[in-house]
C-alpha cells in the first residue's frame, strides 16, 4: 500500500492504516476501537495462523493432518461466537469483518466441517456491494492479465 | 489485559494498546507509526504463522516436516533485513521489536539454522533491562505457583 509517504506491506497492517482514516471501517471510541482491534488480530493470528499451515499440511498429502485438531478447535469456538452476535466488534461491520470474512471465505476452509453461523456470516459479507465490487475488480485485473499473456505467448 | 473499560485479548491487539499510550513503544509521525505496524504484523502473520506450525508439526514426528522450507524461507528473508539494521522500525525499539523477538526467541527456532544478524537481535533484545525484568516476574510468578502445588499435594 502506498500513501503519501507512507509504504507498507502486511495486509494487517494496510487494513489498520485504512481503518484509521475512517470510521465506517473502525469506531472511534475507546472500547469499540479495542473490539476491533482484538478480532483483526484474532483473524490473523489464531484462525489464519491455522487454517493456512493446515490447508498447505493437506497439499503436501502425507496421512494424517496434524494441524487438524487444532482447526477444528479455531473454527468451533468462532462458530460459537458468531452464532451469538452478526458482526465480531463494535455491533457493527468493521475492518475486523473484512479480514476475518476473507480468511473464512478460503473455499478449503468454507467446504471443511458444519458451521451454519460462520457460513451465514460468510455470506453475509461477501455479498456486500463493496465485497463485490473489489472482488470484481480484482478478477477483472487476473482476466487482463490472462489475455495479455495469451496475446504475447501466440 | 484490562484497562479501565478495556477488555482485550490477542497478544498483539494488547500490545498495540499499550503502544498507543506511550511513545516509548511507537513513533508518532506517519511513517514511524506505519513502519512499526508493518513489522509488529509481519512478526505475527509471517514468522510466527509459520514458525509455530512448523514447530507443533515437528513436535508430531511424521518424517520429514512439509513447513520446514516455508519456515526457511521466512527467516532467511528476516536475516538480510536484520543484517542490515539494528531495530526494525523507526530506527530505534519499538513494540515490533519486542514481539519479533518475543517469536524469535523460541528455543527451536532459535537452535534452527546459522542466522548470525538474528540471533545477535534476539539476544540484543533479551538483555534490555526491561525484559530481563518481566521475565524474571513471570519466571517467579510460575515459581510461585509450583511452590503452592507442592504444599497443596503434600
Amino acid at each position: 500500500l502506498q500513501d503519501g509517504d507512507v509504504n507498507l506491506f502486511e495486509s494487517g497492517a494496510c487494513l489498520l492504516h485504512l481503518a484509521g482514516k475512517s470510521d465506517a471501517l473502525m469506531p472511534r471510541d475507546d472500547v469499540g476501537r479495542a473490539e476491533t482491534l482484538q478480532w483483526l488480530f484474532a483473524a490473523l493470528n489464531s484462525v489464519e495462523m491455522v487454517a493456512v499451515p493446515w490447508w498447505f499440511v493437506g497439499m503436501s498429502g502425507q496421512g494424517d493432518n496434524p494441524l487438524e485438531p487444532w482447526v477444528e478447535k479455531r473454527l468451533g469456538q468462532l462458530e460459537r461466537v458468531l452464532a451469538e452476535r452478526e458482526w465480531l466488534a463494535g455491533g457493527r461491520f468493521t475492518v475486523a469483518d473484512l479480514l476475518m470474512a476473507d480468511v473464512l471465505r478460503v473455499p478449503k476452509v468454507r467446504a471443511f466441517g458444519d458451521r451454519p453461523a460462520t457460513e451465514a456470516y460468510v455470506a453475509r459479507i461477501t455479498a456486500r456491494p463493496a465485497f463485490e465490487a473489489a472482488y470484481g475488480e480484482q478478477i477483472a485485473q487476473f482476466a487482463a492479465a490472462d489475455a495479455v499473456r495469451g496475446t504475447t505467448s501466440n
